[in-house]
């Protein structure tokens, strides 16, 4: 995409193994991008240095450009606050722990700078030049190591009380069920993450259960969740099945989603998406299925997107933005 | 309670068994409140005529006091539509399908009209002048026959794109769990509603469980909700051990209320509120058990504080406030 905009924002997504960054007008356009890893096994000091590095980057082809930059935006893991500009206890950032990441980053670029959790910011960018385009409200889920989410109502991103909102992954679908890394027990992630579909297929094999997948069970087993899409769609029984128990419990949590909000759309995305009506139209028909009795409209269920563009292009939109 | 205000609203709340109204003030207070019976089985043009009675008497005793009315919320049981001023398939209203009550009210009142969820409106009574006052976020699940709810974010009740967010009572904490009479399965509202509460508790005595309340197990049983606190309270095993699933449901509706919204209050009402402590402690610890590693702030926990009044007394403050 190309923009003759004449202000930009830098938009940076941090993640356990790469940072993204790019150069974001105010429609969303992406006007320059770049990557790199972030080497989080080196600590806080590090990776925060290498944020700024590609922040330098960004501003100098922003300058090339002769474009004024209006700020930085940061989407991070969770936990964090957003009001108070600290990154704190994210899973895939070992050694983190209420790290003033805003401040730091600030005084470093001289750039205002926004931060809020990956989700929302990937959210935003699918709401606003994605598969929420048009829309006033949209819940999007984010499958992939775990299950994120992003919540927009009346155009807004909720964040809550405690700025702990959008956090669909730990709802409970099944009381005293499997047990989740955060802890509970029955999380919509225990079940339906990329990580929990292909854990649950490990399981199965390992139970006896004949897959054309079990010769690659060894050892913990170098099966991802798209192995089991695609043995599923090559009509092995036992991936089949346990794909079909991954779309009917996302299909559970977009019911929950529509009786708590109501939203015009619901949007999936993350790696799991990759499997596109495979994944979606499953996803539907359970849904129809289990709430064949619902009342009044129903939310689109639509498959995002923006791709792995999302974080970053949410984090520039939302210097630009009230989100 | 006194007002010595110079204009109020009217209040209603319509019922299956009977319609609820009320003078109230600005403020919440109650000036003057009354019930009549709602005769449901006589049809939807009696019941009709029954609400425009009642605000016929209610518009007299504010003309009396020489104040002004400034309109009339009404609050109904749903399927409804607020933004066209219908209510369509109410459960417990036989025989109505589309009825515009709204207009109906109206031209027989000369009063402007307002119509809400009656869920809704109790939510906003109490998050206005009750067990959510002075937070900036609030969900309340009202316990009776159903499992009612209503959402306050930012100072606003969430209607949905579709109006029809604030069913929780049918989010599913089960998947492929107890039949609701909804037709999905696994509902909160399929375990932790008053009358589920009851039937599992007579199921468990039919199942050949030993329970004081045996002998009141006749034909169907005139087994209620609060016979089973009562008797959990007294020490009977089984009560006892369906009253903690029951807290141990809605401690899990609690946690996805949080982990989605993030509120500051989560607020329980309706008829099995009126255990009090024998709910409200179970439902806590449940919480506290089950989200033992959840980060960050939670939600404080509270019993409603307005009873049977919240309703129209929300309908009545709807008319004042944009909520």
């Amino acid at each position: 995409m190309t923009s003759s905009s004449t202000s930009l924002a830098i938009g940076i997504d941090l993640g356990g193994t790469d940072i993204k960054g790019g150069l974001v007008a105010p429609d969303g356009a992406i006007v320059h991008q770049t990557l790199i890893s972030t080497e989080a096994e080196r600590g806080v000091d590090h990776v925060i240095d290498r944020i700024i590095h590609l922040a330098r980057q960004l501003a100098d082809q922003a300058a090339d450009r002769g474009v004024e930059l209006v700020g930085l935006g940061l989407g991070s893991p969770g936990t964090l606050s957003r009001s108070r500009g600290m990154v704190s206890a994210p899973p895939n950032l070992p050694g983190w722990r209420d790290v003033p990441i805003v401040e730091r980053v600030a005084a470093a670029t001289g750039l205002r700078v926004e931060l809020d959790n990956d989700a929302n910011y990937a959210s935003w960018a699918e709401f606003r030049c994605g598969a929420g385009r048009g829309a006033d409200s949209m819940v999007m889920l984010t499958l992939g190591t775990g299950i994120g989410s992003g919540i927009i109502l009346d155009g807004k991103i909720v964040r809550g009380s405690h700025e702990n909102a959008g956090e669909l992954g730990h709802t409970i679908v099944q009381v005293d069920g499997r047990r989740c890394k955060c802890g509970q027990r029955g999380c919509l992630e225990a079940y339906a993450s990329a990580t929990q579909t292909a854990a649950r297929m490990l399981e199965a094999i390992r139970a006896g259960e004949p897959s054309v997948l079990s010769p690659k069970a060894g050892a913990g087993g170098p099966i991802d969740a798209g192995m089991v899409a695609a043995a599923a769609a090559d009509g092995d029984e036992v991936a089949g099945r346990i794909w079909r128990d991954t779309c009917r419990y996302l299909a559970a949590g977009c019911i929950n989603i529509h009786h708590s909000l109501d939203p015009a759309r619901i949007v999936l995305a993350g790696g799991m998406s990759a499997a596109g009506d495979q994944l979606l139209r499953p996803v539907v028909a359970e849904f129809d299925e289990m709430a064949s009795n619902m009342l009044g409209g129903r939310p689109e269920i639509r498959l995002a997107q923006l791709g792995n563009d999302a974080g970053f292009v949410g984090a520039g939109l939302g210097v630009f933005e009230r989100c």
